[in-house]
Parts: structure tokens; C-alpha cells; sequence
């Protein structure tokens, strides 16, 4: 599809640590016309390892975008109907300030970034808004760390969201999620490459983050989508081969997701996402209720879960969806039917985009 | 309590993939006098990472035994009433036979160990119990891959087994456990230190067997234990830290399980039974009919899941039983409810105990 990558220069960004970025950039794309009345916005948010190429193909791996099947000609997301955004978070690494790139001194920041939080993410992409000349989006839309950040966005700018669509995510990052994003960053930092950070123009830490990468696809599979798709299958052989080749198609599948990944992303990106991931916990900042959050938002919600997610299982979003009605924001809720955990949020489900439609197509009450 | 310690030379030993290990070694500790008609002798067969010290202080770590809850005075295995044996498993790093052992050439074996099934494990047990002058166990009982030697003894050994007991288990690893094994695998292969596992006499490869038990270790709990036991709260600290040290407890628990277990285990080991563990499938031998596996066995067996192990989930415990209904085996089945996970079965469970000592105790039908 069609898209317009731009990158834009977006002056300060203040962190919620404290630090201030001197100089924020924005990579993104963009699907469609804004509105002459400019209120036909929407803002996809992305994922952890995703990026602003939802619907484009990607330049490095020449694949087609990541959501090509939610947005489209005639899909959920219309480019004749909306204007859709979509901006590489804060931290990654495909144009969107992070630690690969350069700091004032002409060297890359590596491990002086500073540490962000999904609300920082969040304000970059206001600040993107602000530039487009977008006050308020027709809606916000993600899955994942997307949907964390859907979240965030009605919570910090309840007058800029119209609708807000939350897809297979949690307003927290639950004790399990975050030991499986330690073990990822101890994976990384366990690679002598990886040298503190500061690997650019050297050899970057591929076997380190390909273990990682490794270890949360397993998260991002249920059980039962496993062993549908592999079960004990052998890998082009009749035998097992009394060795430690990769003998099952699983492990096959997982080392190839391990070492492509690591062809397109920063493992100190990896580092700075996952540790924003663990950090967030909407209800923190509001006395640990999480309803408060959201008190009077203007913003409608969708919250849609799948059964077999067990990283952000169904009982997150109903406890999101239990929070928006304890401040009588107006919420619907979907748990759908996948066999294939977190993932399917990515992959072909016809009830998501029929939800999603009708959420978005419909009249605000 | 007092053990009998001992490591004894048992021979050559045929393995499951053609080669013939020279000189099999095997070291266990025993509980408990053999009685005069040598009808009291019980198999206590460890998991992945335990090893012979079942009720006895490990040498290395000072701890107690892991399973002095069932082993003990009045206790489930009772060394006043049975003579109770445990052995270190073949491939593994506490005195039997492994690929840190010495290979006719004096240097250590490592990655020219040959590959080990669960069957080449139980092998070495019988070897050693026709050491012992045991011809019949009054029992074999395991928890995870305990479990599947005793299941496998069982098959292989049918007239030597009077009782089996296997706790949270599985007749075949499944294509999520085959998954996070090699996570761990190529976690250890990926660390430079590991040199294609000729280590020894340098520095072992402790990063990469860190990582591998970090990521293993998180399967060995229930999201709502590690809930229960860390949530989100944080390690000596007041607020999150914007960095990257271990803010969150989960964190630091972590760590710590990886760093200690380095202390006390071989890379080299993981590796090996892993993958024997990755191969198990009892079905296989029997063109993938499993109660085909049990046909004609006189065995007792007891068969024991946890409601909140996603390791060895209870269908997994369900597919044995019926297995061994379907070729009219004596089997008693219970799923208990813990919180806790795979790992319950080394917790404090007095249900457990209470099933075991009544299995072991009945008459036999």
C-alpha cells in the first residue's frame, strides 16, 4: 500500500525519569487523507519488536507490513475513510530516537539513554500529533505493547482520544511477564558483543538477542498452537539424530525467529522496550486504583482479548474493563476464540476486524 | 540423615543411540537397611537439575535434601521400613558417569559424550540395582523427569517394578517444553566460555547456564505463584530505579536462581538431559500407541498432577492413565490443587504424602 514515510524533528521530549531528550525524532508512516475537518485520525500503536511499517513493506526484511490485515482498502482501517499513523515508539530503533542513535558527542547514546516508560512513548507521539496538526484522534488502536499504550494515551490525553481499542494487552506488566523479559535482558547482557552497551560499529550482540528472542516468541505461542503446528515433528530427517542439531520443527522455527530478529533490531532497544514494558502499571500513579486512570474520560474503549493468551490473559482486560466501569467510562468487551495465544492478534481473525469495524463505524453516544 | 554414600563401577553400558559407554560409573546414597527377603527396596529417580541427595545435605550447596518432606523418619519413604535408593542420573555432574567425566584419553568427554535417552538413564539404575542384588522394587517414584524414569522403568522393566508413583509428569515432552529447552541450550552454547564444551580446566560457561536456568525456572512456576510471591513489588528500593538493575523482587529472584544453580551444575549436564528429556515419548517404540508401551505389565501404578502446572499439565497425567486403562493397568490417578505450580511437588504438599503413603502401603490387588 501507498504509505508516506516521513521523519520529523520534534525539538525536547521530558522524561518520566527526569532526564530531557535534547532532540526527539519521529519515524513514521502514513495511510490516507487527513480531513479537511481533520478528525478522521487514527493512531496505531505498536508492538514491542513491530515498528511504523504496519501496512508498508518493511526495508530491511521486504516483507508486507505487520497489520496489512487490518489495514487496507475495504479493511477495518481504511485509507479512503481514515488518516492513519502509525510512528516507531520511542527507544526502537527504525528512525525513532533510541539508543542506537547518535547522542550530542557524534557517538551513539547506547547505555546513556535514558530509561522510558510507555507514557513516554505516549508523549512523543503527541508531540507527532501536535506537528500533524491533529488535537484529537478519531481513535487509538493496539495490541500488546500497542494497547498498553492506547491505554496510556485516554489516560494522559482523555480529550485527544476519541475511541480507544485495546487488543491483548494489560494496564501492568504482570511478575511473570516481567521475569520472562529479565531473562532476555540478562540473555543479551550475557553476550560478551553486547560489551556494556556500546557495541555500534563492532560486532552487535546477535546471539544474545537471538536468545531472547527466542525465549518470548515461546510466550507470544499458546500450548495448544504449538503443538498443532509442530507437536513432535522432526525436522527434515526420519530420525532423531543423537545430537544437539535442531532435530524438532519447533526448535528449528524457534532458532530461525531468533536469528532473523536479529537482522532488524537493536538489542539495546530490546533492553529499553522490555524494561518500559515492566514499568508500566497504570494504576500506580493513582493511589493504585486503577479506575482513576480513566475518571472523566470522554474516551469510548474496546478491550478484546484471546482465550489461549496466557502473557496478557483475559483476566487483564477484564480488570480493565472493571476499572472503566467503576468510573462509568463507557467500555465493550470481547474475549475471542484463537488457538493460537498472543500471536493472534497478528494473524488472520475475521472477528477482530468485524469488531474493531463496528466499534470505530459506529456513533458516539 | 544418615546416608550411605557410594559410587560404584558397573561396567560397559549399551546406549540408545548405538554407542557403548566403556565404564559406567554411577554414584547414589541410600536410606534405610534391605531387608532379608530384599522386598523393601524403593527408586528414588530425580529430576533434571536434582541429583542423589534426596534426604541428605548436598556437598556442594549445604542444603538439605530436596525431598527430605517425603524421605524420613515417619514419613511417606521411611528408612526404618524401606531400604531407599537414589542415584544420580547418567549425563549428569555429581559422580555418575557424564560428559565432565574422563574419557579413556584422560581429558574430559564433553560434547564427545554420546547423547543419553530417559531409557539409558533407568539402564544405569538396573545395572545398579544387579549390583545391589535387587531383583524387584517394592517401588519407583519421580517427580518431572523422575517421573518419566519411572514410567519408563515400568515399560521396560516390568517385573522388576511392584509399584510406580509418577508426580507431575508426562510419557513425552511436549512441543512447548522441547521449546524452552532450547532456549536454554542455545543460551549455554551461545556463551563464548562455553568453547564447543571442551571447558573444562577454564572458566565454565556461567552466563549462558544462568540464563538457561532463568528461563527454565520460570516454567517450573504458576503465574499466580510468582503473583503471590513477588507481584510487582520491588527489591530494597522505594521507587523504580530507571535502570537496568533488578528493581522488581521477581528480579532478583531470578538472578539469584540463575547465578547459585552455576555453583552446583555442569553446562555440559543441561545439555545432555534436556535433550534426553526433549526425546522421551514413550509412545514412540510402540507405534505411537501408548498403552501399548504398559501391555501385560504387572505394575501398581499411582499417577499425580498439579492443577497449576503448565509444565506437565494434568492432560498430560490424563493421557497416561488412560494409556494404562486402555491395556487394563492398576492405576489411581489424583490431580492435586497448589498454587504453586510444577515445582509443588517439592513444596510442602501433606496430600501428596498422604496419597503416596497410602499407595505404598496397600495390599497389592
Amino acid at each position: 500500500m501507498t504509505s508516506s514515510p516521513q521523519t520529523v524533528e520534534l525539538g525536547e521530549l521530558a522524561l518520566d525519569g527526569g532526564a530531557v531528550l535534547p532532540s526527539l525524532q519521529v519515524a513514521f508512516e502514513t495511510y490516507g487523507e487527513l480531513s479537511p475537518q481533520r478528525d478522521n485520525a487514527v493512531l496505531v500503536c505498536h508492538a514491542l519488536t513491530m515498528d511504523q511499517y504496519a501496512a508498508s513493506r518493511h526495508p530491511v526484511t521486504g516483507k508486507p507490513g505487520w497489520w496489512t490485515r487490518m489495514i487496507g482498502p475495504g479493511r477495518s482501517l481504511d485509507p479512503q475513510r481514515h488518516f492513519i499513523i502509525c510512528a516507531n515508539v520511542l527507544g526502537s530503533c527504525m528512525g525513532t530516537t533510541g539508543p542506537k542513535s547518535l547522542h550530542e558527542d557524534g557517538r551513539p547514546w547506547g547505555l546513556r539513554f535514558p530509561v522510558i516508560t510507555i507514557a513516554d512513548m505516549v508523549r512523543a507521539q503527541a508531540k507527532l500529533l501536535d506537528h500533524l496538526g491533529i488535537d484529537r484522534l478519531c481513535a487509538a488502536i493496539g495490541g500488546s505493547m500497542g494497547g498498553m499504550q492506547v491505554l496510556q494515551w485516554a489516560s494522559l490525553y482523555p480529550d485527544r482520544v476519541e475511541r480507544a481499542v485495546a487488543i491483548a494487552t494489560a494496564a501492568r506488566h504482570s511478575a511473570q511477564n516481567i521475569a520472562f523479559h529479565e531473562v532476555g535482558r540478562q540473555a543479551i547482557m550475557a553476550d560478551p558483543a553486547w560489551a556494556g552497551g556500546d557495541y555500534y560499529g563492532g560486532p552487535a550482540p546477535a546471539a544474545g538477542l537471538s536468545v531472547a528472542r527466542m525465549a518470548a516468541h515461546i510466550t507470544y505461542m499458546s500450548e495448544q498452537g504449538l503443538t498443532e503446528k509442530f507437536g513432535r515433528r522432526l525436522q527434515d530427517r526420519e530420525a532423531i539424530s543423537f545430537g544437539f542439531d535442531a532435530d524438532f520443527q519447533v526448535e528449528s522455527y524457534l532458532r530461525h525467529q531468533g536469528s532473523s530478529f536479529t537482522d532488524r533490531f537493536d538489542a539495546n532497544s530490546y533492553l529499553y522496550i522490555t524494561r518500559a514494558m515492566d514499568y508500566f502499571d497504570l494504576a500506580e500513579r493513582h493511589g493504585g486504583v486503577l479506575g482513576e486512570a480513566f475518571r472523566g474520560s470522554g474516551t469510548r474503549f474496546c478491550v478484546i482479548s484471546f482465550n489461549t493468551d496466557w502473557l496478557y490473559p483475559t483476566s487483564e482486560s477484564r480488570r480493565v474493563v472493571h476499572a472503566l466501569n467503576s468510573v462509568r467510562a463507557p467500555v465493550s468487551f470481547v474475549e475471542l476464540s484463537s488457538p493460537y495465544g498472543h500471536d493472534a492478534f497478528l494473524l488472520e481473525s475475521p472477528d477482530l476486524y468485524r469488531i474493531v469495524d463496528g466499534f470505530l463505524s459506529g456513533t458516539p453516544s
